[in-house]
Formats: C-alpha cells, structure tokens, sequence
C-alpha cells in the first residue's frame, strides 16, 4: 500500500448527481475529504462533501484549479471531455483512466472493443449516414433499436425500429448524430456484474442481481438473481476479462442479456458505480461506493460477502412521493438523492427491501 | 406523519464531532440538509453537512440566527447550556427535549430521577463539601468512584477510592466542583440499551450489546451480548420506563451493570447516539443514526433487526495507525472520523467486524 491516500486526503469527484452524492457519503465514511466538480445547477452531492467547484466540464483554467486541491480523481457519469481527463491526468491519477472513460463514451468503439477481445454481444452496425442505417438493417434485422453513440443513458437517444419501413423516422429522430444499431434481443433474463479492480490488479465482484428496466430506466434490480450459478460465474468472468484489457481501476459495470439458453450477451458497459448495484449498500459488508473509493485510493478491496438477500427499487419522478409509506415500511432501506425537483424520468431516490438469506422473493419461475 | 419533517428541510446539530458526523450522513441518506453549530476549532461532522456555524454554545445571537435556518434541533452531547436549550426551544422543537438534557447532565439530578422510578443503581450521594464526602463514604463505602457531577465523559473527572484514606486526595482532585461519590459495583457484565421512542411515542430497541471499558473509555461493544434472553428484556424495560418518564424524542442509551445473579444497575444514561451503538451502522436494518433521525423529524421508526453478528472496537488515539491492516482486514467495516489530530485517548474511529449470525464469538464462558 505504498502509493495508498491516507485518511485526510482529498479525493476529486466529477459529477454532482445522486451517484458522486453516495461516493461522497462512502469516502467520508473512511476519512477522506471529498471536493465535487459538477456544470449542473442542482448538485446533491456537494451537501456532503467539503468543497464545491461549479464550472463547465469542459473548463480548462477551473479543471487545473480543482486538480490543485485533490489527490486522486474519479467521476460518476462517463462522459467527460477526451480534453479534460487528459488535462486532469497530466496532474493527478484519474481513475477509471482516460482511456477506459473514452472507450465507454462510444457505443460502436465500445462493442468493438468488448468483441475484439472474443466476448458476445448483440449483433450491431455504426451508422452515420441515411444509406449505412438500410445496410446495418439488412446486417442486423429487425426488431433493432437505433442509438445514438454518445450521451445516451436511461433510454434517451434511442429509437426501436420493429420493421424496416421505422428507418426513416429513426433516421430523422437521429438528427445526424452519430449513430449505432443493434439487434433486439429477446432476452430470458438481464443481469449485471458490479466489479472491483484495485490498483495492483486485485479483482472482486459482487453477487450478481436481476435487472428489470422501464421505459430504458432501471426499475429493479433483485439478488439473488435466480439465474444458475454457472451462469453468474460466466458472468463474473467476461467482467473480469473487460477489466483487465482495460487496465481498469475502479468499479465497472457490465450489463448482459441472458438468453434462454443461458448464452450471456454484453449489452454495455459502465465505468463507474451502477444504478443495479445500489442494493449493496444495504445487504453487503462493502457497498460498491465504498469499494470504488477504495480502489481508487489504493486501499485493498473490501469484502463483498452478501448478509441479506435485497430488491432494489428506483423511486422515479413522482414515486419518490410515496416516500411517507416506504418510511414506514418494516425492513425497507430508504435512500432519498436530495434532488430540488422531481421531474418525470428523473431518478430521486430508491428503496431496497431487505430479507434473510435465502428469505427473498424467487425468481426464477 | 401530520408534523413529519418532509426531505428536503434542515435539520440542526449542536456538536461537530464524530457522533454529529454520523448524525449528519444518516441525515442525507433520507434526503434532508444538516446544519452544524459547533464551538470546536476541529469539526469533522461540517465536511459532511450543508452549513457550518461556529461559534460558542451560549451565543444567543448566533443559536438565533442558528435556529431560524433549520427545522428541528438536536445534539451530539448532553452538555448544552441551559439557557441556549431554552433560547432554541422557543424557536423550533428540541429534540431530546431540554429537560432531558438538564437532568442527563448532572449525575446526581440523574440518579435521583432514575430511583426515583424505582429504578436501581449503584449506591451514592451528592459530594458538595469535605463533610459531605465523608458522610458519603460512611453512606456508600469503599471502593467507590468520586465523579464530578457535570461534564465527566470517558472517564474525565473521576477518582477511584480504594480506602477511606483516599478522601483527601480525591477531594482535592476535585477543586472544589460539585460531586458525587458511587459505589464501584463488582459487576458481571457491562450492557446497554440503545433505545430510540418517536414523537409519538412508539419504541424500539436493538439488540443489548455487552462493552467492555478501559481506563475509563469504551474500548469493545458485542453482539450477542451472552447475556441471557431474560436479562435483556429486562435491561430493555429499564430503558423503556425512562424513555416513557422522560417523554423522551430520540435515541437514548442506558448503561447497565449486570450482576453474577443477573440483577441490573443502571450506570448512566446518555440523552443521544452512543458509542456502544456504532456497530448498528452495520449489522442492522436501521443504524442508530438514522434511528435518531427518524425520531427527530416525526418519522416511523425503522427496523432494528439485527442480521450479522457483531463486534465493535474503538480507535483510540494512536491506534487510528492501524488503519492500513484494519482496510485489509476481510469482514472488518472501518470507520474513520477524519478529525485532524490523534490525541491520546482522542476517538478516531472504529472498526466493526461482522460475522453471520450465531457465527461470532461467543461471549459467555
């Protein structure tokens, strides 16, 4: 643990959203002090750190400013400036690394990358011009789903083309973004694995919940996930195997289909704290924030021992009202974000219900 | 719930240190903004909150401009002035209430209100002169414990009395503050109840945990305690008839002496979160601190269930140098207080290791 932060030093989170908020809540909790960076106006996450920096991500002059106060930096939200994370690298370590959050910022360079190194995915095309949307179509099939490459998340910037005759209103939803298709897939089942990666390449993951999505948000996520364990451990091992082509350090997200027969298909991946893995904060000795602080720091990693079996539900825009219920609700962790405003498709909270092991809902028919 | 806190308001703490810290993050996690109102130069607990006010606890002024931003008030430490109590009180709700303070904050007033409920203690009597004393001595006996009756906490302004020969030094230690002589009890075990009672009324208990002490400051708190069923519920309806006298709002701790035929003594109670608490953070549903704030703001109160075995250790001055083994410790939830100095005897952190239930080590021999 010779390049470990000591307690009392400063880690950087870019980001000001309910994700950087419970990074926060985890650094705390072990001794560091957290200074946010966030363009947003409404940053939850800076009611509990020690300093606030609010400037564009893309602000060169205020990013050497931020550096100057941190000694090591991360982010909740992949989608930072190539400029910045090199510019902030070239201070301090960024973690995940500029190259990790690049490759995630791009849908087609990241399926190209998951694929290059023999791991499954939907089948998909990259699309940039009205002619490469009817090529990928004749590649991919229909039912597809159009998406664009960048600055999507929570089913924004996408459109399902059930049919072939879809592709001229998708194209023109596209409005000349940059753009991928992929098959849709008809999925039994979709997991995630939240993994760890440390500095000296340690690698752990959490048990792997069952994830159900709404209107491209996340609505659920339950453990145990009721898939075999073969399949968690084929799971498990196609993170672990992203990770270390990255080089990663920090915790990665890997979304996946599982099909009928069990064959897993990565859908995408995340190089950050997840939404499906918010459950760990309640039914696990390490929650995933305080495992991502860890790695970052060059703490060793924490136990991922699972005590609880755990269903993990978002509080949406207006769900988060039913807040006076779930208060009274016996055995329901309540987490509320702090967010000023519910907005519709806005994630302002979530509860997780917890149950003794082996006490949980089943699911697996 | 008609007069529950909604997330979103603030909630006041007198006190910066490590209990208003945990106060603080257990505050955010159900969504509501901390202001902290501290005298202390070093405040831990403002790095985690919305707002800092520093300035001395009898200030009105400033309690004043203090309470006019926040929407309810609490503590870390039952030492308030009197006056700043009443001054916030008349502003906006004190929770525990001032009277419970007061009578938490002079260990005769609080002994004669714990018998007076025909609640046993140790024997003792008030020590307001050298006469008195020896009348105490001739009352109590030895050994026996000469305790200031005001701001003694981790064992700061008490002296042993082995023999009678021992008044005169220990009157002198005195210098001239009022006191009050205890008989040193050949205790068994040392217990507590943390308790929490809402607005309502309604109470909770966790689990007892069994602490063990050293020089006079808690070192160890487990649980399962050994104690048997029994003993607990006892211990727990001790707790409970205080709480109901008191008309208590808030998380309330009562230390116990268990004698080796299962008698209980009340030792002292403390109107707020307690150390021998902490290890609810990770081996319950709902923590003590978000206990607390659940009474405060006229929420239901959450579930104590206990699902891990547990044993909380303190880090007491330099042994906060751990940490690099504590972090690499498989099953060990470490807690550090980010307070810039260890001082001897200083509390920097704790380290909970959890084990599963009926799994951790057993208590009685």
């Amino acid at each position: 643990m010779t390049e470990a932060l000591r307690p009392g030093q400063t880690i950087g989170i870019l980001g000001g959203g309910q994700l950087g908020r419970m990074l926060a809540l985890a650094a705390a909790r072990l001794g560091f002090k957290v200074h946010i960076y966030a363009a947003e106006d409404d940053t939850p996450a800076a009611d509990v750190a020690h300093a606030l920096t609010r400037a564009a991500y893309d602000d060169l002059p205020a990013l050497t400013r931020f550096a100057a106060t941190i000694d090591v930096v991360t982010s909740e939200f992949e989608n930072i400036p190539a400029a910045a994370a090199s510019q902030l690298a070239a201070m301090r370590p960024v973690r995940p690394s500029p190259r990790a959050l690049a490759i995630a910022q791009d849908r087609v360079i990241e399926k190209d990358f998951v694929t290059g190194l023999g791991v499954t995915t939907a089948c998909y095309a990259a699309v940039d011009t009205r002619a490469d949307l009817d090529a990928a179509l004749a590649k991919v099939g229909v039912p597809a789903i159009l998406k664009t490459r960048r600055l999507g998340y929570d089913g924004k910037g996408q459109t399902r083309l059930a049919k072939r005759e879809d592709a001229d209103a998708a194209w023109a939803a596209l409005a000349g973004r940059p753009a991928i298709l992929e098959a849709q897939i008809p999925f039994a089942q979709e997991l995630s694995v939240v993994l760890a990666r440390g500095v000296e390449g340690a690698i752990a993951t959490f048990d792997v919940p069952a994830n159900v999505h709404e209107h491209g948000i996340l609505k659920q996520s339950s453990v145990p996930s009721g898939a075999s364990a073969t399949c968690e451990t084929n799971a498990r091992a196609i993170a672990a195997r992203l990770a270390e082509a990255l080089d990663y350090v920090g915790v990665l997200a890997v979304e996946l289909f599982r099909l009928a027969d069990d064959t897993l298909l990565v859908n995408e991946i995340a190089p950050r704290v997840h939404n499906s893995g918010h459950w760990t904060l309640d039914a696990c000795v390490t929650s995933q924030f305080e495992q991502h602080i860890r790695t970052i720091t060059g703490w060793p990693l924490g136990s991922t021992r699972r005590h609880s079996d755990a269903v993990m539900e978002n509080l949406i825009g207006d769900a988060v009202e039913t807040w006076p219920a779930l208060a009274g609700e016996p055995g329901a962790a309540l987490h509320l974000y702090g967010k000023r405003e519910a907005r519709p498709g806005r994630k302002m909270g979530h509860v997780t219900r917890l149950y003794p092991l082996g006490g949980g809902p089943s699911l697996r028919g």
